[in-house]
Formats: structure tokens, sequence, C-alpha cells
């Protein structure tokens, strides 16, 4: 099937989701987590050619060990099968967006005025080769009433092609009640090769939303090669900021946690900002202990300065993991056990260098000053500001989503961790009596607006299917 | 100054908006009213000169003379000019978003999460020659916490200048409190080349979202040669169509209305469907009423054979309005006093039409019929979807949100009529005390979550500053 295709198909499937009820929707996801589960051996047989033909580039070199490892479907146990089943439930859970009213207002009688959340339409997900994606991201898709076109990694190519038509034959053989929507089977679609995906890009007619998932040079591609909205981001780069007052226990273990738990995520800090004045205090503690942790840190001259004095990296080992910053350290995602160190003179140098060179992604400050700590919230420019936690936070299961469908650092639309919310917008719905516009305004046998809001509590389900 | 000079000027003002009250909005608000009022005549003068050198393109031949009466600020009895004070005190009036909590969870003790309404930081304004936007859009700017780069049509550059001098003024003389961030003068900049437009475009380090506000071309242009997010709409191709039950008075009414008061507006009809069994009887009124009007029909076969066999346009004058349809004057914009007639078989052919040739704008049904209504409001895709209604109640004001940015046809962020929300995004305000993310998970010492929703009652203003 050509881009077009694909598209246009996705579109119809987009049109027919809009009159399918929560019901259903919970009812595809239930038959679709039965179907994985009685497919289970051809999806894993798919998933071993794929591992197979991976295994022949990771020894030739041209594909890395933990790519190779995110490929496996199954884990050593049947533990990663059990998640992405898990996560299908997961999904269900969460309450339906779509249908909520978020505005109903009385423009005069007869004239009701509601804003109804709705599914944005038809979304194209690009992501990596981890094929409980294709999982997730359907049920996601599913569960907003939005049409998915999805494109993973290649080398997953035969377990995401597997787990698509075991999802499609779920759809298909979910049935629908007398005078219900019957559920779509292009509701979700995958394609798999890289033409596709550029094709795809040019169909701003009938594709809403892109969102990418992947490297910073694959969203950059794809941001400067459409049109379409695309949600997501592109640099990961977070900051952790030790103020003035900052507490020397709270520091080592939120800068520690924020650089070494998961230092490849996105969420991980990147660069540590240190006022001056804790240069051969509180700041000396936290090197040592990121040191002993074995992160390389790129010291500015300052903070180098303190270290040397310090003597805290003179064994060969730790001396080792001490370099001097370059500028392009700062503003650069190491998405490894690497943070670069600036030392600030002041709480708005600080402010200054993260809104300059960060991503607006995830920043926090370490201090136990209220002051200091509300204005650097409200003038850094991030999805996220963190008083004394970790930027590791920044992720939709710990803000409480269920699930994610992608980080946005965008300032529109969806901002932050995106769940269920990110795949929704509204439309108004106007219910009249057969008025015109030109009954209201001044003058003789004109009407004025009544604009008196309705409670929402009296409304805020009357929409949901 | 270069377009990087102002975008990055820009961009410093939003840093600093970031801390100003809501209080000191209103201040600036107030005093840009007073200094309108005491420069009156320098600002009159100024659009004197605009008009002088329009006055010789109307003559040449250059330039309509609707976009010159538009290009007049003072009206001839000075009544524009009072709106335009006027409409500092409505935006003035408009609540203050900013800082408004919408989810507010404890995700532990002492670990608390809020999302809070922030603005989307730079906005680009692109406008017509109507020198009393250039005050309408400063003053949503400014109450948003917005930085606006405002860009109007050429034909007033004399008059926009001296606007954007006297709100600068306002703002460097509105004395800033003990303790309050100075308002910063370049919140509000005026650009007028087309040079500074393109560069601006590529400024996407500093802008957040472009705001244009024109013709089609223009809107299309833009979006095709920026990345930043544009929010508006290109074209505003609205459909009314008459179901197999509708009341012919209403049908009668709201047609004409939707076509007549204003055929050069977004929101009128451009496009009107008929079902099969009313050709003879209500489209014959319908289209009687409209020939009356003195619109022109391009009528499709079937319509046009009803026409002729009601006899409705045998006088010259009428019979010149009648012409048949071509494709093309589907999905046209015709921005006149013309409509495009097809006559449908059913009401999922009439949807289907809206949703191929449409431009998700604004879509109205005429029927006396609930369950017609309500499949056609649901499974038309448009920002607005109305029941015996006018399409033009598509308007911010209408709505009662007081005043308008412009009208979304987008599927993100801010669809239909936007106000001051449409230049709204929220970040996520995280208050810890020293968690890192490793504290959390399965396993001996690990703490769970406790994703506790706190009622919004509580805390909805707890940000407002």
């Amino acid at each position: 099937m050509s881009a077009e295709q694909v598209a246009r198909a996705a579109r119809e499937a987009s049109n027919m989701l809009q009159t399918i009820t929560s019901a259903q929707k919970s009812a595809v996801l239930q038959r679709i987590k039965q179907v994985l589960i009685e497919r289970r051996s051809e999806i894993v047989e798919a998933n071993r050619q794929d591992k197979d033909a991976a295994k022949k580039e990771v020894e030739a070199g041209k594909l890395s060990a933990s790519l190779f490892s995110r490929l496996d479907i199954e884990g050593s146990g049947g533990e990663k099968y059990s998640t992405l089943l898990q996560g299908v439930d997961d999904v269900d859970r969460i309450a339906d967006p779509i249908g909520q009213v978020t505005l109903a207002r009385k423009l005069d009688t007869d004239l009701d005025l509601y804003r109804v959340v709705c599914p944005v339409g038809v979304c194209l997900v690009i992501f990596e080769a981890r094929p409980e994606v294709v999982v997730n991201i359907a049920c996601l898709a599913i569960k907003s009433g939005n049409a998915a076109i999805l494109k993973g990694g290649k080398e997953a190519t035969r377990t995401n092609q597997a787990l698509a038509e075991a999802i499609q034959y779920a759809i298909a053989t979910t049935e629908a009640q007398e005078g219900q929507t019957k559920f779509p089977e292009r509701a979700v679609q995958v394609v798999s090769t890289r033409d596709e995906i550029s094709g795809l890009l040019d169909m701003d007619r009938y594709v809403d939303l892109v969102i990418p998932r992947g490297s910073n040079s694959l969203v950059q591609h794809i941001k400067n090669n459409t049109r379409i909205p695309v949600l997501g981001h592109a640099d990961g780069i977070c900051s952790t900021y030790l103020d003035e007052s900052a507490d020397l226990k709270k520091a080592v273990h939120v800068v520690v946690d924020a650089k070494t738990t998961y230092p490849a995520a996105c969420n991980a800090t990147e660069t540590l900002l240190v006022h001056s004045s804790l240069v051969s205090t509180v700041f000396v503690e936290v090197a040592q202990a990121l040191l002993k942790a074995g992160v390389r840190l790129h010291a500015d001259d300052r903070s180098l300065a303190a270290i040397q004095a310090a003597g805290i990296a003179q064994e060969p080992r730790l001396a080792a993991l001490v370099t001097k910053a370059t500028d392009k350290d700062f503003g650069h995602e190491f998405s490894d056990m690497e943070v670069a160190v600036r030392v600030v003179d002041s709480l708005d140098q600080a402010i200054d260098h993260i809104n300059s060179l960060g991503s607006k992604h995830t920043d926090a400050i370490i201090t136990e000053d209220r002051k200091n700590a509300e204005w650097f919230m409200r003038r850094v420019d991030a999805a996220g500001v963190y008083w004394n936690a970790s930027t590791r936070f920044a992720d939709g299961f710990r803000y409480g989503f269920g699930t994610e469908i992608g980080v946005s650092t965008n300032k529109t639309h969806a901002r932050g961790p995106a769940g269920l919310e990110g795949l929704t917008i509204y439309k108004y719905y106007l219910f009249g009596n057969g008025q015109g516009s030109s009954d209201y305004g001044v003058g003789e046998g004109k009407r004025g607006f009544l604009h008196k809001d309705i409670p929402l509590d009296e409304v805020r389900n009357k929409f949901v299917l």
C-alpha cells in the first residue's frame, strides 16, 4: 500500500472511531490481550527471527548490544511478555477522556455551547526497536479513539508485523452490538519501510499529529520535514542547580539519582550548576559521590580547581574521570555517565544558563530557601520545574498518568510527560433552534447574548458514549 | 534591529513576564488606555498619512476600497477610536488565566505535583492592515503574560508605529512597586518589513508560536516556511446541511444568515448540502431567499434542475445568479455572495463531503431529528459542529470569550475561536524534600507512589501572582 492509501485508510477509521463507545474500546482491549496470549508462540517465533538477524549485525559490529537486548520480547523468564500483557490492562483501567465537557455555556435561550473532548484524529508514531511499544501505543490510540499508524525500528520488523496482525485480528473479531458502530480494523496499522515514512510526513491532509520517539537526529529530521504538528522532544538537557542554601544530604542524594539511575533517559541530569559559595563545601561532597559512582565530570575552571584543592580525585581511576569542560559540553545531552559542571554567581545566572542552553524538559533547584525555589520555578521555562527532587521524576508513570505516549518539550498542546490527554483535543457543539447571528446585536428587534455558564458538574458526562 | 535581536529581546521580556502580577498587568492596560487618549491627535495624524498614501494606491487601482476603509482608525464620528479604547477595558476585565492549577497530586508525602497554567512565551502575530488590531493583540499578550512581536499590513505602517510607541511608553511609565519585577518594555514590539518576517520565521529558538491572520495564501506561505507551531486557519470552508426533516423556516433563516451577513468572514457558509428528498420543497424556498438576497448559486445538476423546475430564477436578474457548479466550487472559499450547492442522498454522504472537502472550521446541520443531529455532530471533524444555528456564530465574542486572538482549524493546542487560553500552556511544579526516583519501586527499602489527587478547589489559585 502507498503512503496515501495508508493515511486515507487511517482517516476513514478515525471518522468511524468518533461513534465508538467506551465499552467497545474496553472490549477491544481485552480481546487484544486474549489474542496476544493465544498467539504467543507465533509472536515469539517472529521475534526469534528478528533476534537471529540482529545477532549477526551485533557480531558484525553494526548494532549495539543494548539495542539488541531491547529487541527481545520475552525476557529470560517470560517476564517481559507478562509486562506487555499487564500494560493492556493498565491502559484499559485509565478513565476514558473522550466526551468530557470542559466548558458549557448558555449563549441564549435554546442556544447552548459545549466544549467536548474528542480524539486528535490520526497519529503517526515512530519509535525505536522495542516491540512492546507497538502494543502499548496501539492500546493508547484505541482508548483515546485515535487511528494510529505505527513505524517501529527495522530490526523488529517481523515481531512488529506479528503483533500488528494480532491486534487487527482482535479488532476484527470483537463483535459490535446491535446499533453500534463496528470498530474499524484499520484503526491500527503498521508500516515498515523508511520510504513509507517520508511519504506519510507529506500527508498533512490525513495525518494530524506525528509522535517520534528516538534519537535527537531522528526527531530533528522529522521536525524539519513535515508540516504536521510534532509532539515529542529532540533533546533532554536537564539541569540541577545547587543553590546557596542547598542541604548537603539532599544535594548528594538527588544529584546522584538524577545522573546515575538511567543516564540514557531524557530526564537524566546533564548539567550541574553550582552556586559559587558552595564550591569548596557541598559541591565537593556531591562531586565525590558522582566520581565514586563512576560519573565523568566535565568541570569548568572553578569547579575543576575546587576538585583539585579538595584532593578528591587523586586516585588514578578517579582522576581519569575529571576533565576540563568545553563550551559545547553545556547544552549537550551526554546520555551516559557524564555531567557538565558550571559554577554560577547567582540564582539568576543559573536561570539564564538553563533558559539559554537547556531544552525546556525538566530542571531542578536544590535549596532550603522557599523564595529562591519559587523564583526559580517561575522563571525557568521548562515542562517540569522541581524543588529538592530528582529530574528523573519526569515520567508519565511517576506522575500517575498510567502510561505515556511520549515526553514533550513543545510549548503548545501537550507539555511534559503526555498520556492520553496529549492525544485529545476538543470541539465546540452548538445546539440552536434556528438562530442566525444577525438576530443578536444592538438595535431594534436585536437580542443580547446571555453568556451564562452551565455548571460543569451537571453536564460533565453528557457526551460520553 | 535584526530579526534575531528582536526575537532575543522578546525572549528576555518573556522571561521577566513570568513574575509579573495580575495587578501589574491591569495597571499597564489602564496606562495604555490613558496614553492612547493623550496621544490621540498624534496617532490620528499618523493614520492620516497612511490614508493619504493608500488613497493614491486606490486611485491607481492597486488597493481595494474595502481595505482602505479598514485602514481608518477614527471612523466618521470617532466611534472606531472609542471602540479601540473600550477594547482595552474589555481585555482588562477578562479573568487572568495565568497561575491557575489544573491538576494537583500528592505523589508521596512531601512530594507534590501541580500543573500550572503559564504563558506560551513569545508569539509572532501577523495581521492585515487594521491598526486597531495592534492594540487588541498587545492587550491580549500583556494579559496572558506573553511577549508579542507584531507585524501589521504595510499600508498601516505609520499608524502601527505610533500605536506601538504609545504602548511602549505606557509600559515604561507604569511604576512597579517595591519588590515587583519591572514590566519589560520589549513585551510588545512592532516590526514593519517583510524581510524581518522571513528572518523571524527562522527563530524557532526564541519564538514559540506564530499567529497569522489574513489571506489563505499568507497563512499557507507561513505554514510552509517555519518550524514554529502556527495557530490559525488558512481556509474557512463552512458547510450547512439541510437534512431530511429540516424545518423550512429555520432552514431559510439560518442559511441566509450564514451566507449573507458577512460573506467575507471565515465563518460564512460556502457550501450548501441538501438531502435529495428536499430538492423540490425546502430547498426551493432556501434558494429563492438566497437569490433575492443577491447570492450567486453554483448549483450541481440536481439542484439546478430543481431551480429550473420551480421557475424561481426566471427573472433575468435572478437567472444571471444561477450557474452550473464545477468540481472546484466545492472546497472553495468564495468569501463573497456566492455559494456552492450539492444534493446528497444521505446524512453520511453529507458528512463524507464535509470531512473530505471542508476545512475543519464550522459546519451545521438543519434537522428536527435529534439522532441525525447527534450523529452529524460526532462524525463531522470540525472545530464547531452546529445544530439548527448559523455557522456565523463561530466567533470569540459570540462564544463569550471577550475577544479572540484568531480562529484555529488546527487539531492541536487551540481549536476554534481562540481567546486568552490559546496563548497559554502549562508547566509541572514538583515540590520535594530530597527524593530520588530510585527511592520508589518494588523491593527492599523502596516506596510506592501515593498518587492521591489534591482537591482542585483547595489549590486552584495557589500560583496566581
